[in-house]
């Protein structure tokens, strides 16, 4: 708490420097801050502030404040931005990150700023963000070394000193080589070529059969090949072989970083874009509540089973107290049981196919828990009201339902994955109410068929 | 499903192949499946096949296996491998990745295995080991190009080239200059080296004020940094200057992944360590349980609030079918207000310390979601009952625990942060464990004050 105060003096700083429309004092204020710091204190200016920041800053230090804020709030800014300024913004940028932001943008104000851009650029982002977020086009760079198969070691090493600038931000630790037709012939690591003689042409010095992957392998194929060897990139091509990007490990770790936020978000009903608490209110209620209104309905689905039961539980209303903890309980087990399929779908050791082997799995499991958690509860039930009767109602219902829960849990994003629907997202709310509606049932209904011996409660 | 035939029996292959101790069919096999494939058919191999597998294979091949498996597979077999035979395919292995699986081990076995190494590197990966999984220490590499200052540009050549099997797997793009203490001068891009005269010196060339994190900055503040800037790695120093490592951008990233997916695994209540199918079934089951039984004990105690209240319920049974509700709705209405907290601590932009800042915007959007929803849910229970009073005490109820659920919600995760626990585990348990008995008590609670108005039911 001691530093509270000095922290609070270099906000109001930047926010001075900003109302002051001061360049060198924000710039340097930019440089004087990094890491989490400069997140924060950047993420919580106003929207007005931040743009009015990015348009006065030259567009290399305003690209630097774009990577550092939150996507969210960059996609925002942009939006914001006069589309000529955002695009001298955003050709600082890898082309990845271009496509990215871009891909976020409404149509219309993407176009805009396209319009602003190079034509050859604009069609190269356009490409880009033709391919989803979860394929090797969503994550590749354009940004890459290639020289035809008979260039010689000489000419490559002039253009890399020619053009040290352009090849600034490029991974350098590969030089791809390809056929007068762009088609990828084979790869030369920078190592060999520096201890190569200088008139050698590349053909001679490349490794031939190097790994390619398509524009279209999806992420967790990525994920897999990387982790099998410890390349830091990997050459991406279109159907005819030509050479259209690369992929790095770096980037792709992120997308499955990010997408891995994004499951663990999902479950959690943050749905349909992140939140960030900068944002408007009226859109965060929003957001939320178009989840929220679908549980509800879920919620009353599930709830009308025991509205239909209710003789049965005026009757012997200890039952009452049971509900929600055979819900909570059995919702707990089933999400286990996603927990685990989610975990092995992204690490390719099942396939959507195996629900069959899933299941045998989940169901031997949910005996020995169903088992020792109906006879925990059951027995709760019992010593509370010192009838045997009700404790077996309450721990054959859990235990059998637990049964229900887990093979549901285990199964449904298969099935989803099956169908491509997204298993972070439907597998949640479709367990818990499947699972409320059977473990209400199943209650209410032991308990009407024992009634009388029940009612001596 | 027209190819499943085709790979079962590839499946069998391997296991034949095993079976007959046919090393070189192995070898062959492995090179012939890459990415998800060979994932899959790995994983699915008996504990005792894939050990049998990795004690016949050289240990450079039984590393990519190790490699490819998912961790907790690779560190069963390791620990059932003999230490000799483990301490030869660890080698292998970046440092890293060594340190990685010889903490998951048992002290015991650690220790046998690291008796097996050079003294060098035993005590190199003991060094490394000591760090926490989140900190640069504990995701940095010790494999980097590292020359004194006065070496000349074509010393280093001469060294590329003398050790070039050596550096094989080394990220080279950047050499580290020291000077001769052993401490952090500066950085020469592979780049320029191979633009400059042979005999000048590293001190001439390099760029002196590179930025440098110390051996206990958090993968956090590293992502930040990263975040800000292009960077491949970022060296890291101890307290005294001294280059100790690297950190990759894809092994951060990588651990970021990590980091996301055990928060989502924690919140679904997969704790204690990653689950695989393949695991022994007592083993799952036990893991399984450690948590649920936890759990047991938090719904007793929720649900006592309702036994308290049960002459209220028995006079007004309809609110029996209302109590799940109002729990399930505000579980993820507090769940919501969780997962943007963990973002926002993720990204940087909230700290432990804003509690009162994080409690004012989601009271806001709890005041504005729990109105919409209690209207929602007491409008569904006065259309049933036409009862305008049970609607209004479910509304009520509703609206005003909504506002507690965000409120916890929101900020739970910033003071779990703050007292060093895992926000991740503990922020679901104790929001819904609370927000429950909240939730039960405003309902019955307002239920008994109008009990006149409501038994006309």
């Amino acid at each position: 708490m001691a530093q509270e105060p000095k922290e609070i003096v270099v906000e109001e700083n930047l926010a001075e420097l900003i109302g002051r429309r001061d360049v060198e004092g924000c710039s340097e204020w930019l440089s004087g801050h990094q890491g989490v710091d400069a997140v924060r204190l950047l993420a919580r200016l106003s929207d007005g502030q931040r743009e009015e920041l990015l348009g006065m800053l030259a567009p290399a230090a305003a690209a630097e404040v774009i990577e550092t804020i939150p996507e969210p709030q960059a996609v925002g800014a942009i939006e914001a931005l006069d589309p000529g300024v955002a695009a001298r913004i955003l050709e600082v940028l890898p082309s990845d990150e271009q496509a990215d932001l871009i891909g976020e943008l409404p149509q219309e104000e993407a176009e805009a700023i396209l319009d602003e851009f190079d034509v050859a650029e604009a069609a190269e982002v356009r490409f880009l963000a033709s391919y989803e977020d979860d394929e090797a086009g969503g994550v590749m760079v354009t940004e890459f070394l290639s020289y035809p198969r008979s260039a010689t070691v000489a000419e490559v090493l002039e253009d890399l000193g020619d053009n040290a600038e352009q090849y600034a931000n490029y991974d350098i630790q590969y030089a791809y080589v390809t056929d007068e037709m762009g088609r990828l012939q084979g790869v030369l690591p920078l190592r060999s070529l520096l201890l190569s003689p200088r008139l050698r042409p590349l053909y001679k010095l490349m490794t031939p059969s190097v790994k390619r992957v398509l524009g279209t392998t999806s992420i967790d194929d990525l994920a897999a090949l990387f982790r099998d060897s410890p390349f830091v990139g990997l050459p991406v091509v279109d159907d005819d072989e030509h050479l259209i990007g690369v992929v790095r490990r770096g980037r792709l770790e992120h997308a499955l970083a990010e997408e891995a936020d994004e499951t663990y978000r999902a479950t959690q009903g943050i749905v349909g874009g992140e939140e960030l608490r900068s944002m408007p209110l009226l859109l965060r209620s929003r957001r939320r509540l178009a989840w929220l209104s679908v549980n509800v309905l879920l919620n009353v689905l599930a709830a009308s089973v025991i509205a239909s039961h209710q003789g049965t539980l005026e009757a012997v209303i200890a039952l009452a107290v049971f509900l929600p903890i055979i819900s909570d309980m059995s919702g707990c087990s089933g999400n286990q049981a996603v927990a685990v399929s989610m975990r092995e779908l992204t690490l390719g050791v099942v396939r959507p196919g195996d629900v069959m082997r899933v299941l045998g799995k989940e169901l031997s499991v949910g005996l020995i828990n169903g088992l020792v958690l109906g006879l925990l509860v059951g027995g709760a039930a019992l010593a509370w009201k010192s009838n045997a009767y009700l404790g077996l109602v309450v721990a054959a219902a859990l235990a059998l339902n637990t049964l229900i829960a887990v093979g549901l849990g285990g199964t449904i994003p298969l099935v989803l994955k099956k169908l491509d629907l997204d298993p972070a997202l439907a597998s949640g709310p479709i367990l818990t109410t499947v699972t409320d509606m059977c473990g209400f049932a199943l209650v209410l209904g032991f308990a009407s068929a024992w009634l009388e011996r029940l009612t001596v409660l």
